[in-house]
């Protein structure tokens, strides 16, 4: 892990080794594969850009590995590497585009360098729920689109994972108006630090390990992460009192199984479904497990540790918003891919949030009523 | 399908054959079942409470079975049998516990008659949505009770399928206060019905081959069905001027795939975990469905059919929620069963809302500001 010069969102170093949780999913794949024996066994590497079991990522991508290996009888047995154990966490997709890895685990917004158009599949700021998220994928053309901007690379990708809506960030002061962010130095990599900048603050990338010495010591004022269940690990709340939602720039942020082409095809039919129905199951696990988990740390931050909680102002979201569109209209511009991309993410978009109008949204704030 | 005397919400009879999707999933299940023919075929009969295609219901169980047949390569063979095939709609469940059946695709709603807690795992008013009771099944024990609640018949339940949230259902005239209510008689079957009878209204339950002429003719002043995408396609819109969300009585409804429990466990283990997988995948696949092609359906009503889109009034809402809590305690106080289950999802309800107040909610508010 020392080569990676460069985290960005989500990628953390110092974990200490008592808050991970225990996977053995090594030894039940082994039992599996005994049992087989006697069919040809094909044996994976999946790299990814988690530390060993880091939770939701780490063992989100585990488990996937696990259930492969699991429903193949062992045929197909997928060996999981955490960040820097074969390859540096930020180097996952280049390993599986030349074969080094035959599949990885990762975030799409980590390779906007090679493709611009890679940042819709992530998160985008004021975009598309987890739901929403994986219908465009699934069922408005977004996984066609993905797969032909990965395609050059030769690599498939594939939805494996979610976070759900996270939080806004951690601040040492108040923001009651958008003169708040003027001059704000806030940890925010990706599409949500270009809004920032747009708004008048300056975003700084951080690696995970150094968040807490630089929101501590001031040489930053504010940070985002993941949402409690990570950001409680996290021990930010010593270091910042306000909690701020919602997490505008990261509405359901969405973690990648990446494939080697080669690797992939080379499966037969029945392995090549059963790699993809692992992964559909990986995507909805680890969104039903932040969503029951992150309760439970939020009341802890707020009963135990004194966090304040706060909602953006109206006006803050209002200028987030434009910035957002601006930002995006930016990223379709670049190249004919990203625009093309862009441009079914907003045809689903108007047009899912119409539907979400009277259904989700309607009833999540009907229930709410007094 | 003549010897069913009852239908209940979803249940369809006179779907016209234009409607359907053709799946093809038999011809490719058998090609695959070719490949493998050395290896031991078992074959199971899926039977379902759908008519035979039936859009997002019928399709998911279709594809469901495919997915199993397919990722198995062929050992294990499902084939499905729609609503009055093999048994009818309402008797899945008892043809799956005496092993008529291996499997079946249904809703745990319509098993009321035989374990009351069973209602709490389909489509409680007020309670779940989609990505609520899937974290709650998932994560937070609520799939552990289903088995529990199912146990005594040999069956085993899996989480195979949501609609999201649904509408509120049609209107002939305008609900403007909980007066509106007084002596309504409508179509809305379950627990909401028993929500409506408490804030004055009449349920009816009413097969929906017949919902479309007791709208017209006046026998009934107003019908839930699902939402945009399946009421289309009923014409619902040529007898009710009023189209009203949200669907306050179903807003996450989950279909279950239920199991003979003798027959999963006698599956090798790879098979069973295919079996969950599939499962799991079906249960995103339908919901990723529904999300994406509601609108294009309430576009077309609104737009090509002039309904008349409304939101019930507050006052309306917090009715309803009352008469909801109050229900949901009647339903608790049955059985000891029914009270341990109910204690689990206000647990969780109470935990999950907390979190979605400062996440999805206030996303999904935050960024239609203005």
């Amino acid at each position: 892990m020392k080569t990676i010069k460069t985290w960005s969102k989500l990628a953390l170093v110092g974990l200490t080794a008592a808050s991970l949780v225990a996977c053995g999913g090594s030894e039940k794949a082994e039992e599996v594969a005994k049992v087989d024996a006697k069919a040809e066994v094909i044996n994976w590497k999946m790299v990814t850009t988690w530390p060993k079991n880091f939770p939701g990522l780490g063992t989100g991508a585990e488990g996937l590995a696990q259930s492969i290996t699991e429903m193949s009888g062992g045929r197909l047995n997928v060996k999981v590497y955490a960040a820097g154990e074969l390859v540096p966490a930020l180097e996952v997709f280049d390993a599986v585009s030349r074969g080094t890895a035959e599949m990885g685990h990762s975030g799409a917004f980590y390779w906007k360098g090679k493709a611009p158009a890679a940042q819709f599949f992530s998160a985008v700021p004021f975009g598309f729920t987890a739901q929403e998220m994986n219908s465009w994928l699934h069922n408005g053309g977004g996984l066609e689109l993905w797969e032909e901007v990965y395609a050059p690379f030769n690599v498939i990708p594939m939805a494996a994972g979610n976070t759900g809506v996270q939080m806004g960030g951690w601040f040492n002061k108040e923001i009651n108006s958008l003169e708040d962010f003027q001059g704000l130095k806030m940890r925010l990599p990706g599409l949500g630090g270009e809004v920032l900048r747009k708004v008048g603050g300056t975003p700084v990338n951080l690696p995970g390990g150094e968040i807490f010495t630089a929101l501590q010591t001031g040489t930053i004022d504010a940070t985002e992460w993941v949402g409690p269940y990570n950001d409680l690990a996290f021990g930010l709340y010593k270091a910042a009192e306000y909690y701020y939602s919602p997490g505008w720039h990261e509405p359901g942020s969405t973690m990648e199984a990446i494939f080697n082409k080669d690797a992939f095809e080379a499966l037969p039919k029945d392995l090549q479904l059963i790699v993809r129905a692992a992964a559909r199951q990986a995507n909805a696990v680890m969104l039903d497990e932040f969503t029951a988990r992150n309760n439970a740390a939020l009341e802890s931050l707020v009963n135990e540790h004194n966090v304040v909680l706060k909602t953006f102002p109206n006006e803050v979201l209002v200028a987030l918003k434009a910035a957002a569109e601006e930002t995006l209209e930016e990223v379709a511009s670049a190249d004919p891919m990203s625009r093309k991309v862009y441009d079914s993410f907003k045809d689903f978009n108007s047009k899912v949030r119409a539907w979400h109008e009277v259904s989700e949204r309607a009833f999540i704030n009907a229930r709410e009523v007094e």
